[in-house]
């Protein structure tokens, strides 16, 4: 029995929290509002982000970080990306002991251009923690609230850590698995949601099943690009944190980034989109870092600029889909070979 | 303008003989029966497979093979795959002169484990035809007819057949690429079949969309190696024939794969589903020929051995699933580098 803190009541946060809760570990969720947690201990639901689940009894909600955190061998950061930093310069103050950090943040920081474990290594002094490890892969949390048959991969650069995370987490139907690439894992579900958008933009303008899976086929083929280039293994965006977690974000309407990009589809802009949502919408700021990325190391990624310009330059969506599918590219396995090419040299 | 006979007016012969007539080539539809084709010819419609949608008048419906294919350039087969000896052996008796023949077919004989390309070799002679061109990809037909944007592949031994029939098909909304993997383009349209029936499985069985992705994942992992073995490119499946046809045909309800599947999940029996169907599918015998190739070729598929125990064994669906979920393998990469290990080799 392991003594593990969830930083962050949304949907994950709090499904993961469950999964613990289930394996019978000691769990502590950590709510930033006072008022989000003491509604959760008084209804023993998350109404705001998990409707209709009860919260196992043996989880500890607490809206106070030092409390929380103190003792714990394990802490898992579900917050949103651009929260990292902050909470890191919380645990910087407070936390007393190393930990096992693990991370279920699905990001890239504009700009730096750096993915969570990176920020976490740059915000925490060495001494706070033993490892960093990612869990990610095709997960909707409302399912696995429901204990619905799941699947997610965990990764780190020790491989022992990632099967203490393993153990921590597995059960009959939460399934882990290992993967020996952090950096493929990571970027795996965080550009995954860019497509998302994608997806969403294209089946709220009204295009069908046909130029979805075209779209998802192509995209997954341009962000695996610039994955490889980034160190990850194109591998790695064969499997569930790649194309298993874009099929679940690009085929279901519990994915908020789907979401979004429906939305906008429907001719909403922007601002409307992200205030009505209420959740963070990791693909928009990813789409950003992904688009200065392929913009400085001239990575030939038409899908991920076009969304770029209709989030940020009010290009009409309908003219970038058309514009996608009409392009002179006419031998499929051009970039698909790039790949493999650079996968040869590496 | 060519001249192009469409033998088959199921669901996808009609809609692909309406992408022809777009592009105002001369288009024959031949149909198998008599009434289907009288009753088209009367309506104007194919209301039994495709619902709602007007032939272009520039299609001339016929039933009559002799007719339909004399002085034609290039010949679509859109059959099913049991129907191609058949459909070769009357081209045999009364094909005048070499056409190119071009092929819509996603199937793999049980017991020879032949492609339908393989498969129109054995049964014509060479004098009869100048080059087998194969088309596939995401595309359901309904949406083709309604002229939605829609991406495929074509390939075929002579990349400049391949590149004729490109320009036969392509047009605003209809975009055609190639590819120089004729094994890989007819494997993945043919093997993403047992997958969608395994989609349609989960589904029908009540699991949710995570259970659904992992499904696919590891799905389309095991019909690579599989495929891989038979000669495709491993990078075939990542693109819109391997990984673009698995998601068009695993999450939607238009998929007869995915709807027998569907059924079957339901507690339905196998000749019943297909009873009712009332049109091929396609998934069944091609699930039959892969598990005879892996267990002669030792190729580990869990998946599809689980479909086939169900297909032909009463195997209970919801307990092959649960063994599926809780299954010993822990790194995920293992069978990803599989894959990568045989390619190397190559």
């Amino acid at each position: 029995m392991a003594k593990i803190t969830v930083l962050g009541a949304g949907s994950w946060g709090t499904a993961l929290a469950m999964v613990l809760a289930d394996n019978s570990h000691e769990v502590r969720l950590w709510a930033h509002r006072r008022e989000h947690a003491e509604k959760m201990k008084e209804t023993r639901e998350n109404e705001k982000y998990l409707q209709d689940v009860r919260l196992p009894d043996n989880i500890h909600i607490t809206d106070n970080l030092e409390e929380s955190i103190d003792g714990v061998e394990y802490l898992l950061l579900a917050v949103p990306t651009k929260a990292v930093r902050d909470v890191c310069q919380s645990l910087k103050a407070h936390l007393d002991q190393p930990v096992t950090i693990i991370h279920a943040a699905k990001g890239i920081e504009p700009r730096t251009y750096k993915r969570v474990s990176e920020i976490i290594k740059e915000e925490l002094p060495e001494e706070k923690y033993k490892s960093i490890v990612v869990l990610s892969g095709p997960s909707h949390a409302e399912e696995v609230a429901m204990r619905q048959p799941t699947t997610v991969t965990v990764s780190s650069e020790k491989l022992e850590a990632a099967e203490e995370v393993q153990e921590l987490f597995i059960n009959k139907q939460f399934r882990v698995y290992t993967s020996p690439d952090l950096v493929g894992v990571e970027l795996g579900g965080s550009l995954k949601n860019i497509i998302a958008l994608g997806a969403g933009i294209s089946d709220g303008l009204g295009y069908g099943d046909n130029a979805k899976a075209a779209l998802i086929t192509r995209g997954l083929a341009e962000v695996a690009r610039l994955g490889t280039s980034m160190g990850a293994n194109p591998l790695t965006f064969s499997g569930l944190a790649g194309i298993g977690d874009l099929i679940v974000t690009c085929t279901s309407t519990h994915s908020r980034n789907w979401r979004a990009g429906y939305k906008l589809g429907k001719g909403e802009d922007l601002q409307k989109v992200l205030d009505d949502m209420g959740m963070v919408v990791e693909g928009v700021r990813t789409t950003e870092a992904a688009f200065q990325m392929a913009e400085e190391q001239e990575i030939d990624m038409p899908i991920t600029s076009g969304i770029y310009h209709i989030l940020f330059e009010e290009a009409n969506p309908r003219e970038v889909v058309e514009q996608l599918m009409t392009r002179v590219r006419r031998h499929e396995m051009e970039d698909l070979v790039d790949v493999l090419d650079q996968k040869m040299k590496d």
